[in-house]
Parts: structure tokens; sequence; C-alpha cells
């Protein structure tokens, strides 16, 4: 009998009807013969809801019990779900992260899945029932509770497919499936049937909301095939896979882009060894994750380093290297919010030199300028002003030519 | 270092306002050199808001997983709890059912405790940490949740400081502690000092809702010291403990009061072993709880009786007997929901005979008319027209001379 582990996001559980109407899909899986395992989210809004209510009684939470306080939310839609399938006659049950046991680390906020014990699982699945996991949450191995961050209900839902060795992951969210590029800024995009996971990743990672990063990696480890598609309609959705000789057939799958980092100059930094080292640990050691890293060619013992980090951490930042820069003998610091980063992804320009090009002379015919570059093997970035954003996210996409299913790609 | 169990009741920790509060009055009980165990209840209200919530998605929620939704009332308020303490720098942490190990058997609603393993609480306090433990909750011996239905909280709190051996379990609520009567019906009122665990449960079973019973119960078994009293004043409460020498010197301690039942009477029933027998299980076996029972002395091989019954459960109780009568030939059911059981309560009406002809002779003085008398060892209850509750209320408190707090019991 194969399984099925589906996991539904908050809005296609935000209120009792739509439980209702999500249920009824599971009830079909379950009767067209599989075993079903469903992950859900709290309901949309309740975990804000409830961050609110924490901030009432202390303005810096303590993230132990914040995570306490946030997992009411999966709690009750789980019961409510399972509540809804009992009350039609169809064998149920809920089961909380301590229930499933899904262990964790204790990095309260942020937990990381260690492991899953899935023996309670497939006892309820020996019985016939649908198993309902709450998201997001697992336990330490005290048994404190812990949450995973933000999406990390599709992190619950990669973790469990892979420890149950699940035939499919369903993910099921408000849009259709992964898209060549955010349809609100150009509106030629067009829903992508099959993309691999390393460029799932790359999208992820770069702004495209639609799956959480972490789960990805997770499902690209275990080789757990997940498909992102809709809650609310009953077309496909994409497949993300493994990556196979068609894919990279295609140059660009998609283009990402994100306003969410600013940029950091520092000019005139002694070119000497530490003192990168020095400026990033110091960064790294308040939590700030930062992105792109560009260091000039020395000049006259002297180079200029240019670094991106969440605009939320800029104020932070520049608060840290401040003092350190002075230290250093630094000429001064440059910090930018007005940018934006743009990226082509796809795994077939590893095996084609003129996508780069492309991406440059297409941004160049607008007169936009590039700030910063940076490339993997599957994906280039450029940063550049952000009010060109959806300008460049358009001229991109016509230029690569993705409003079009292609068998093959070309650069024609 | 003394060991105090405090348990907030929903109107105390209502809002983050009255969370913090609360906090306060726990934290003066930590710095007066006490080691302390807080259990609350959800916030008021919020129980009831999730029973609708279940309600929108099943007519007849599936009692595992209406446990499920309702345990997460008492999980925010015990993390809003921890976390303001923590946010004062008060050193505390919050305890779920499964992680504060409270076992209980697996009747979803109504479970009961049947164990307690103290060690992570202990192990908790002995870091010098406030323990907030959620109440109303607990786990079955493979870990489903479970809830101790209303009130449990009180339970939940007795259970804990017997297992801990506590000094103290203080029970804080909206009142200030238990009253002669009810102040709404009978202005003078008297707050007791002392009384006895046999006549608190007495007077709680009796509507008197100041305590669960269970819980007093439970703390009599266990002989845990209980007080009542409310957490928005610091007057000192009512203190219920084992019986002593000047406790039995105070004939009546109490005047309680209850709406709650309905009378039905069988007339003409054929006087033969098992037929009341044949009623009480058929009433039994749908877990209505019958409270008084009266059959009088059998006439011509015939005989009456009458009973009470909750007054939600008349209509069914009628339907389960109308055939069970027609069938052993009764001649008629009657019923009537306009009662209401009066009951004076102490243990010093043991050894004094002339305390139910006062009872009597006060009724009859206002020409009330006793249509139903019960007694036990420390309780006397009459049913009567409800029209004449408040009457007689505040007759029997005159008459037992309740508004004086007196040292000696008499009957003058």
């Amino acid at each position: 009998m194969p399984l099925i582990v589906q996991k539904y996001g908050g809005t296609s559980v935000g209120n009792p009807e739509r439980i209702a109407n999500v249920a009824n899909r599971v009830v079909k899986g379950w009767r067209d013969g599989n075993r079903m395992v469903v992950v859900l989210s709290a309901m949309a809004g309740e975990t804000d809801r409830l961050i609110n209510l924490g901030k009432e009684l202390s303005d810096d939470p303590d993230p132990r019990e914040l995570d306490v306080l946030l997992a009411t939310g999966e709690q009750v839609t789980v019961s409510l779900f399972s509540m809804f399938l009992k009350s039609q006659g169809i064998p149920a049950t809920s089961l909380l992260s301590h229930q499933a046991r899904i262990y964790t680390n204790q990095a309260y906020g942020r937990a990381r899945i260690v492991g899953i014990d899935t023996a309670r699982i497939r006892e309820e699945l020996k019985k016939g029932r649908i198993v309902i996991v709450a998201g997001f949450q697992g336990v330490d191995e005290v048994g404190n509770i812990t949450t995973l961050g933000r999406g990390g209900s599709d992190t619950t839902a990669v973790a469990i497919a892979a420890a149950l060795k699940a035939d499919l992951c369903e993910i099921y969210t408000d849009v259709e499936g992964v898209f060549t590029t955010d349809p609100r800024v150009c509106p030629k995009a067009r829903k992508l049937d099959r993309i691999s996971y390393d460029e799932m990743l790359e999208m992820a990672s770069l702004g495209a909301k639609v799956l959480e990063i972490r789960s990805v990696g997770f499902a690209k480890r275990y080789d757990v095939p997940l498909c992102v598609r809709s809650s609310f309609t009953d077309r496909p959705g994409t497949l993300v896979t493994k990556e196979d000789k068609d894919m990279e057939d295609i140059l660009v799958s998609g283009v990402a882009f994100s306003k969410n980092d600013a940029r950091v100059t520092l000019t005139r930094l002694p070119d000497r060894p530490g003192i990168a080292s020095r400026i990033f640990n110091t960064i790294g050691d308040a939590n700030i994750v930062v992105d792109m890293i560009i260091q000039n060619t020395s000049i006259d013992g002297f180079t200029d380093l240019t670094f991106t980090v969440p605009k939320g951490d800029l104020k932070k930042t520049l608060e840290l290297i401040g003092p350190l820069t002075r230290e250093i003998n630094a000429d001064q610091i440059h910090s930018d919010e007005n940018i934006a980063k743009i990226s082509i992804v796809g795994v077939g320009m590893r095996n084609n030199a003129g996508v780069a090009s492309r991406m440059f002379s297409t941004l160049a015919a607008q007169n936009i300028n590039i700030m910063m570059i940076s490339t993997s093997e599957i994906k280039i970035s450029c940063v550049i002003e952000d009010k060109y954003t959806e300008l460049a996210v358009r001229e991109l996409h016509d230029a690569f030519g993705l409003e079009v299913a292609r068998p093959r790609g070309t650069l024609t």
C-alpha cells in the first residue's frame, strides 16, 4: 500500500470550513488505497497572534517558553482536523511532537530535527488510521518542546516522509506550484512541472517562498520525491526531484529576487591576513547571516570589502564593525539599503558559458547597473538598485524565454 | 525550605495584566524562602472558546481529540506565566502534563489521576526554579493527552501537593474563601476561617462551587492542608483541614443549595425484588447520576419511588424508564423541574439530635413544604419548591445563627 505524506499550510487550514475542505482531500487519498500521514501548520495568523500575546508579558520572550506557547497553534489544528475526520466515520488520530517522537536539538525557535522514532506512527497506520501530525514542533531529549522556525512544518513533513520511506511527500500551499518567477511581478511567469532539488534550493534561498529551504535539503539528502501544489485546486503542481538528463537541457529554470538584504562596504581596508576573518567572526558571533561577499584586488596594500546582510540586521552590523574598522584603520563604512538581488537559476547553465553574458547584457540594455555579482554552479546573482527589480525580472524572464516550456534549452 | 503549591483559576489569569499581577504574588512567596509550584488553569473563557471551535467541525467532538484541543488552554497560560517570571529575572520553568508526568487513566474528558512521577518537578525545584504546571490535564500510559473535567486544575494542584508532600496547597480563586452560604443569596453570609474536609465535601457536592469536589477528596485522603483564598486581596481565606475537637462544637457550618436537579416519581410500582435495581441500572448505564432516592413503605404490594437526576438528564431519563415502567406495570411517571435542594452541613450535628427538627420547623414556619428528605452523618437535605430557595436559605442561616462566629455551638 503506497504511503503518502501530505502537508497543509496555514491558509489551507485557516478556518473550520477550510479544514473540512482539506480533510475531504485527505479522505480521497485514503479511499484510493493509500496510507496517509498528514502534517499541519497552525491556522494562518495564529502564530503571530500568539507572539503578540507573549510580547504583552515580555519584551524579549524567553525562547523555551515561547516555543511552548507557539506549539499550541498546531495542536489546535491537528485536534480539529482529526475530530472532523472521526465525525465522518474515518479512523484517524492526532499526534503531537512528543507522541510522534520527533526529536530535535535544544535550539529553541530554530531547532533541527535529529531523529524520528516512527514506531507510534507505524502502529497507528497499521490500525488503518490516518495519522495527523503537528508540524513545526519537536521535543529535545528530555522532553522540552522546541519549534523549527518559520516554515518548519515543511521540514516536519519531509523528515517524516524520509523516516517512513514514503512514496511521495505533497506540500499543499496557496500557490499552484513553483513558478519561473513571481507571477505578481511578471505576468508571463509559468508554473514548472518539474524542478531539481538543487535548483529548488537556489530558488528557495533566493526568496521564492514556496518551500522552506531546509525541507528541500532534507528531501535531497534522503531522496524524497516532493510535490508542491495548491490545496484550492486539483491541478498537478510541481514535482521537486532528483536531477535527470532532460533537466540539463533547460539552461535557466527560473528568475528569483529578494529585497531583504542591505549592502555594507568598507573602503581602504589594510590588506593583511586575518582582517576579513575578524570582521566576519564578529558578525557571525552575533548570529547575523552574511550572504554575498566581494573583495577587490588589493591596490597599494589596501582593499575594499563589500558584503550583504539582512536589512533587519544592518544597524547591529554597523554597531559591531564600527569600533573594529577604527581599530584596523579602515577608511570608511558605507551602507545601502536600496538594493535587490536578482538571480537566474538552472542546472543547464553548468555546461553553457553564454548564460552569464546574456544576463549582463540584458540588464545593460535597460541601463541597470550591476553592483555585485556572485555565482554558483547553477546560479548567477546580481545586486542592483532595488527600484529596477521588477523591470529586471521581466526582462530576464523574456531573455531566457521562460514563458514557454521547451523540451530543449537553447540560447537562440 | 517549605514547599507551597499554589493554584490560580481562570479569572486570576484571565489576561496578561492579571497574569503579571498573580506572578508577583508567587514571587513574593519565593522571596520569602519557599519552594514554589504553581498550577494554572486556562484563561477564563478560553475553554469555552475552544469547545465552540470544536463544535464547528463536529456536533459530537471525539473525546480524545477534544482533550488535545482543550489542553492548549493551560499550555498558553503556563508559557506566558513563565515568560513573565523569566523576564523579571526569576528562574522558572513551565511543565506540561507529559513533562510533569501526571499520569491518568484513559477516560478522556473526565480522567482520574493515577500517579505522579515527581522526578522532573523535584529536579527543577532543586535548581531553584519556580515550577509552573499546566492544570486540568494529564497523560495516559502511552502518552495520550487527557483532561480531568471542569475544575480539574484544583485536583492537579492537590495531587501534586500530595505527591510532593507539600506544606500547604493554596487554591486561589475569585472569592475570599468558603462562606456559610452564598453571599448573593444571604447578605449575612460569613467567611469561615476553617472547615473540615468532610464538611467541605458536602458543601462542594451540594453546589457551593468554590473547590472542585475531587480535589477535596484527594486532600482528605493524603492529608493535604488546603487553603481557599482570593487572588485579588491579601485576606487569609479558609483553611480546609482535618477535623478537630473544636469543630465538633459547631453544630452547623453552612447552608448549601442547588437548583440543578429534577424530581421523578413512579407511582404504584409492584413491590417486588429487582424492580428498583432494573430502573437504576438502566439509568446508571446511561451515565446519569441519581442523587436522592426515596421509596415509601409498601401498601397492598405497591409502592411509590421518587428520585432526583440532573435537570439536563431529565428528558433522557424519562425516555429510558418509559418502556420499562409500562413493562413492569407501574401506574404513572411524574416529573418536576421546579425543585431545589437545601442542605445544612456540620460535623457537630453528629452528636446533637435537635438539628433536624430545628431545620424542619424553620421551613414549616414559612409554610415551605418539604417534598423529600435525606440525611448523612453531617448533613440534612430537603427538597422544596424552587421558588422558596432564597427564603429558605436566609431563614436557616438565621435559625442556626451562622452570621456569628461562635466558639461553641448551641441550640439556643
